[in-house]
């Protein structure tokens, strides 16, 4: 089983009141999305993009994804979405989250989601070569 | 310019707790959702699917839309959609919507949305014939 | 631990468009609202409404939750969430959902929430009485 | 009437793969959410947030709203939220945007959002003078 990259990136923004709902907080539906922004940016701080799998033939859909919510967050209030690579395997690969206020410290969320790679007919199919180099260490690491 | 069918659908659901926000109401924006809803529906009591459009080869996607918002909706209140085609030209189409509580008899907003009609290539193209016959009023009404 | 009710909710609807995302597919993260959809007509089946327990002073915010993803489902499709009280604490609450596409039969997925007991400081609580009576199965059952 | 602050907000970010729908681009009840995230971060620009706005007992309730869809924007794009306040009147208040995709310069959307001034029992009432001062031009600009 490969290495994953230790890449973990950070990324901040505001609760915006649309993903709120009638407790006053973010709608724990929401943090799934949350997540798909964090490994997102993660592929875009590695220097490449989710868009650029899709482009190249491949899919990553999300085979399990799962959520612990510790605490609510407010419209106006600021997250922090902390992403890496959890799991690489030859035909799926996981990613661990951490929510947090950066203003306050509080941890929100945690969280993971499951992908599998999947070939232009949307068939199963292993690692791509490309992307295993992307998403490994580096052997000299 | 072609008469619309004169169908009108009312289609009758249960507000979702994601859908409401920190005032406790349904969010503005879902409105638009519903909207959708409320045409997918009259779409299939005319007997078709809007998946159908897309099926044969066409697309009526959304260049306008807007709502008056006159009264909120809370988590656990049913809303009812009424939707009708309000003007139909060769190349684009609009609806009209109307959204109460149907205990109550409240009404809670209204709205439109006007499309215009695609081919395969996403180009505005005229509004095929086949749709046409489906979307007039029957000349010997 | 009480012995949760027997009653099972079975709920069916169309996919929304708005719902579904690039892939054709409805987005992972609506599952977890269908999931409260789902829990939201067994509350109602059982003669009751999740917006009474908050009337009542109560809250059942959700600390957990999970998905596996089987199939996709596309817009124009019909789904139905099936929900099951899972397991019955003194302090907490957990649901079990399939959803499955009612015309093929093809389990698209399944998932589970756990939801604790607050009162109306929005603090940790044991289960309110009337609420385990409500939930759990009779005793001559 | 008085005049609006000339104060315009710009905010960019990356269109979210959960925004997106079947047909690959940005759903268009998304850009109501866009809209309101513009406003907020115009507010945020002026040195408040909407979010004191309700914390000092006022709502800002939209009972408008509306857009016409240009181009659409597809995961991975970025799109900038221009946001300016269009008319303030003593009750109501109204906000013009412009969705644009910042690395081609395409229009992808304008739009607009009336409000009115509620108080503390939801009820409408005159614009407080805290917040006319917020959002009107100064006397002497």
């Amino acid at each position: 089983m490969p290495t994953p990259t230790d890449a973990v990136n950070e990324t901040t923004f505001h609760v915006r009141y649309a993903e709120t709902d009638t407790m006053g907080i973010v709608h724990h539906s929401v943090y799934l999305v949350y997540f798909e922004e964090g490994r997102s940016q993660l592929f875009r701080q590695m220097g490449s993009d989710y868009a650029a799998v899709e482009a190249s033939g491949y899919g990553l859909p999300v085979v399990e994804a799962g959520a612990r919510y510790l605490a609510g967050a407010r419209y106006g209030e600021r997250v922090t979405i902390r992403t890496r690579v959890d799991e690489l395997r030859s035909r799926s690969l996981s990613f661990a989250y951490e929510v947090t206020n950066p203003d306050t410290g509080d941890k929100l969320a945690t969280g993971f989601s499951r992908h599998i790679w999947t070939d232009a007919n949307g068939s199963p199919t292993r690692m791509p070569e490309e992307w295993a180099r992307f998403l490994e260490k580096p052997a000299d690491d």
